[in-house]
């Protein structure tokens, strides 16, 4: 199946001039749903992943999936204050002013292989905060994988020496 | 594996006299995680499970795995202003206040069967107004299963008609 085809577009949302991609289309169908899972997680099967990074909130519904898929755990960013545990933190900027993520500290083993899990990849900015969290809790960063590449903001170069993978290329 | 030794309690979180019941070591925990997923979905193999209803955000982290293990789709519930196609959405009162939760007009089409899934049940007030919302949809519910039921809280009174699971209770 081609998952495009189950990606419904929204002109001018969440704000004008943005073509926003909504893959609500391809979670509702079971058999496409099934088919991204399985595409995220083929290239790391026999890996040994420990951890797979969910980030908050779209990135949630797909890797805890692909965790289940692989016999892996989930580990959590979140926006700022939604940890309820001690947490790193990493702020990256935005187009207007920053954000800040956050993990808790005994979210990623030293020397656990991870992969890292979310929805789209546009700018880069908040994987790349993403990986260094990881890389500072002593994780062993295994790939990036994304349903969906924007690859016209040219995401790729914020995360070097990452593997990157995509499904659906824009 | 007994489930609620890999859940962490953070007294007074988010406020004092909340004793917060943090998933996070559970989620990280590969084999805990797996033993979840796979008893929440376990009731509903063979019942023929179109669509897993996630709850933003904490139920997401749930309902797609198990959406995975049946075979099914994965509808969202998310707060007001975060979908971005055209909505239906319910109110609901807080201890102090309200909030508002959202779906897709078209995230459960009539006669789908359709399961409930999210972290926790507290009061009920969340899972009260998504089920409304599926109704309303024409899904026919036949089930909600949670990962935590906090028994004090009464939120079974909430859901009738709905048979509800619950397998960590406090």
């Amino acid at each position: 199946m081609d998952l495009k085809s189950k990606i419904r577009e929204i002109p001018d949302w969440p704000k004008p001039g943005v073509n926003f991609k909504d893959i609500a289309p391809l979670l509702q169908d079971a058999a496409a749903f099934k088919q991204a899972i399985d595409e995220l997680a083929a290239p790391y099967i026999g890996k040994q992943v420990d951890v797979v990074v969910a980030i908050d909130a779209r990135g949630f519904l797909l890797a805890t999936a692909v965790a289940y898929k692989l016999d892996a755990g989930v580990a959590l960013v979140r926006k700022k204050g939604k940890l309820p545990w001690k947490t790193i933190n990493r702020e990256y900027a935005l187009e207007y002013g920053s954000n800040i993520i956050e993990m808790h500290e005994d979210a990623v083993k030293p020397g656990q292989k991870v992969l890292m899990v979310d929805d789209v990849l546009a700018t880069g900015g908040t994987m790349e905060a993403a990986v260094w969290m990881v890389r500072q809790l002593g994780g062993e960063i295994i790939g990036a994988s994304f349903l969906i590449g924007l690859s016209f903001l040219n995401g790729k170069e914020k995360l070097s020496g990452v593997e990157v993978k995509e499904l659906v290329i824009y």
